[in-house]
């Protein structure tokens, strides 16, 4: 294996103070600059794949409902009546009939947000129905992915993913289609399972089980991107893909190229989305920040359609193999957390195979400085 | 039946901003200028018949004792001792052999709040025990209801309840006795409940049950006074009373006029107190504000002591009609706290028949604009 | 019995104004000026007798690693790598391998905190290992106990602690060995518990128990010293220690004098250690203050080794005894957090019995009107 050295970090090359991971404003500064203005990753098209059908999701307190109206268009909605504020759904996801109806006094609206029907409201000479509709979200795709953004007027989705689209195409990862999805509560800031994802220096320590299958000095990052950061790693010789013992039972995902079949992808997408694509399968992560120490964490397995369909598919082999992986991360976050908040805490030095951290880091200390 | 049109709404009819709801600061506003300045509703005579029976209640973090004196004064008190500030009594309700003694320091109090002993303390010189009674809570009677009110100097209860005495005397609500009582904790802001106790607009939609009892537009609302709200609504022919199936196996209040026989009233008495009056029984509730989404709830059924004391009495029939309708309400409360709370909430039109609570919320509005 | 008369208290001789126990501020400013700035009472020795034994404790909000080297110090530590903050133990007490090493990327310090390897870090030409030992915390002990000191430069334990070792060295405290610990988790400031340790003018009413050993009249204070306050009770006529029934199973410690036999002595160190000597044992509690309105407060009882080495040693007596007289401490310190929170709560006067208190409030009013 040849190891590529890192650049060497700055004197200066030390971790964030601890306000950037316990302090209340700091937190919704981020949820604000990150979480409100750009696009965030909020599951799969498969999800709303008919007419009427609908996810919400809750993004930092604020409660969306995702749907797809007739024609087929993606459309997002804050989940509250412009009557009296009631929410109108609060099953997690399900079907609409045709409509979104209030409970409280039957407000009812289109799926593309039109309010369709307001009883009583006729007898108010000044009220006009098209002055009422759902406040709407933003909403895009990506090969299958949905994204949300609750800005205003924000600037496309495509010029957040910047290259991602060209450097990820062969994946084809609109074909792939849910395996399996665990829920994890992580009791940490969001930027620690940011940094976490990207570097591997933990991995001999934490990680016995990954640095067997990977080489934790193996691969190789991409500089800092505005809206991005990532790199690759390689596997072991004979090792096939990330799995409990390394081989892969699945056909390998079409259109690779020889490299990439030996490769794991690790891009963690700002604000919330950790892409992993492996030779056979893909796993995404979201993160939804509840509070500066407490961020959900979705992690999703997605697989060819065809290697689903197959009798007895059963992918134990990868999803075991990072849930534990993801434990032992979401712990060690934890632990970092709950030091960090102590007064004790000194920022400490970055070595040079934490170079994507301090960069991170820049971007983040750079966004609390920007005028508000 | 004849629907009387309701004044329309000026076009700035809107429900109120959402820091009315889910600010801190607004809350403690209103706590303090309506739940601590006006006379509260703390339930029935009833419940301390006797001498030195008492009752607890939690009045905004403020536990009072209720009780009644050797001469039957009704009596309240902070449950908070003169000497170290310890809490007498941790019971919510029982009856007290004579006198208040403190766990702690057995300092002695009458039912009338003079301070009897206090062991050692004639040791200290300048000490006289007159200068430490229990502090006092002010507390009046109407017609079996008990109020208390915290302000030092309070206008009596009689001017609060201006011509309510004389409006809902037929029903001689001092003769009726608890039947049942069910005490909600409601994730909503006590004015949510208000508010939907005010206006039967969201009956078909939400309490189709109760709509086919009483058409949601039958009635006549008062308008506005100082200190409550209210209205009444029709039984539908063939209906006899709010129950299960709309019968009413109880005899009906005497004295009530016929009219007042086909009619349900319900007011809401500021700032704490939901008065509803059918021709057989008497439900009110209560409601004690714990935090801007938060409040409890307790609910009431009361009844003719004759009917209470028929062999195998059972008001399941108009028991379980209220408790299915008040948890519709309870629920679509909570999804309104919560839809507002939504960085998305922006004020909505008010219908015509929405009237009480745009004047309820105008007097709100007036209470914070009020010096302080 | 003789009874003292004590000192009349002057007519100001009032409790603290309710902010100094429910106020975040006034809190901070507490565990700020006394629990970081004193030595603290954190356990026994024999908790740490070999080399690489450790404890945590948790002193508000910092997580501290205790523990001893090889050559035999005691050593205390915050448990915050000094690389990227992670918490490096999570084990409540356990034995280090020689060395404490960091979960995340390996970072190892030695049991004397210094930084022994740090993976990678040799490739950051200006880093060096001697720049980040743990951050050490002040330890040093006193007849068997352990103190912990987060203060950069502190005065030594031993002018804290002024002339108590002398005071109470005929106890041999050293000497004694844990027989029992019990945990309690208390709803209260940590004053509350310390003024109620300071007084047993409650004895009669509270602990009927306990006055029938030792009358609450008898024995003598000592004037407030700076770092502690204490007094001694007297063990009436035919009781020969503090168990259930008054009785002593066990040896007398040695050492001690005819009248110490007949006494116990009860001593609050500040901020948080309370010494209860007894002639055959002794009684620790410490106080981990958590909130305005929490304590942790851990009891211990320490025995003669040639007692706890008696077959079928059991100490059941004087802990049953203890644990039942703890509790009913804690709820009345319970009911006066809850009373003092009321809005209702004014100061109110101290007895001549409470002369101690009242000095200690003293004490804890001129630390919040010193600047900070």
């Amino acid at each position: 294996m040849i190891v590529k050295p890192r650049d060497v970090m700055p004197p200066d090359a030390r971790t964030l103070p601890a306000r950037f991971y316990v302090d209340h404003a700091c937190f919704m500064r981020e949820v604000e600059a990150l979480f409100r203005q750009m696009w965030v990753c909020a599951g799969r098209l498969e999800e709303i794949e008919r007419p009427g059908q609908f996810v919400l999701r809750d993004l930092a307190g604020d409660s969306i409902i995702v749907t797809r109206t007739a024609t087929g268009d993606v459309r997002a909605f804050h989940n509250v009546c412009r009557h009296r504020g009631t929410r109108l759904c609060t099953d997690a996801a399900g079907t609409f009939a045709g409509s979104i109806q209030c409970p409280y006094h039957a407000w009812t609206y289109g799926l593309d947000g039109r309010l369709l029907g307001a009883p009583h409201m006729d007898e108010v000479p000044h009220f006009r129905k098209e002055d009422y509709p759902l406040h709407a979200v933003n909403a895009d795709t990506w090969d299958g992915h949905v994204f949300l953004n609750v800005a205003q007027s924000p600037a496309p989705l495509r010029s957040q993913l910047a290259d991602l689209p060209d450097k990820f195409r062969a994946w084809r990862m609109q074909d792939l289609r849910l395996g399996h999805r665990i829920v994890y509560d992580v009791r940490a800031n969001w930027k620690l399972i940011i940094q976490n994802y990207n570097e591997c220096l933990h991995c001999p320590n934490l990680h016995p089980a990954l640095n067997k299958l990977s080489h934790y000095l193996s691969g190789e990052n991409e500089p800092l991107n505005a809206t991005y950061m990532g790199g690759r790693m390689d596997l072991r010789p004979g090792v096939d893909t990330l799995s409990m013992d390394g081989s892969c039972p699945r056909e390998r995902l079409p259109g690779l190229s020889t490299e990439d079949r030996r490769r794991v992808y690790y891009y963690a997408i700002f604000p919330n989305m950790l892409l992993s694509l492996h030779p056979d399968y893909m796993m995404v992560h979201t993160l939804w920040p509840i509070a500066p120490d407490r961020t959900i964490n979705v992690c999703e397995w997605h697989f060819q359609p065809s290697e689903l369909a197959k009798p007895g598919f059963n992918a134990a082999d990868a999803i075991d193999f990072w849930d534990l992986t993801n434990r032992q991360d979401w712990h060690v976050c934890e632990l970092s957390q709950a030091g960090i908040a102590s007064r004790a805490y000194t920022p400490g030095p970055y070595s040079n195979r934490e170079d994507l951290l301090f960069a991170f880091d820049r971007m983040i200390v750079a966004l609390h400085e920007r005028p508000v």
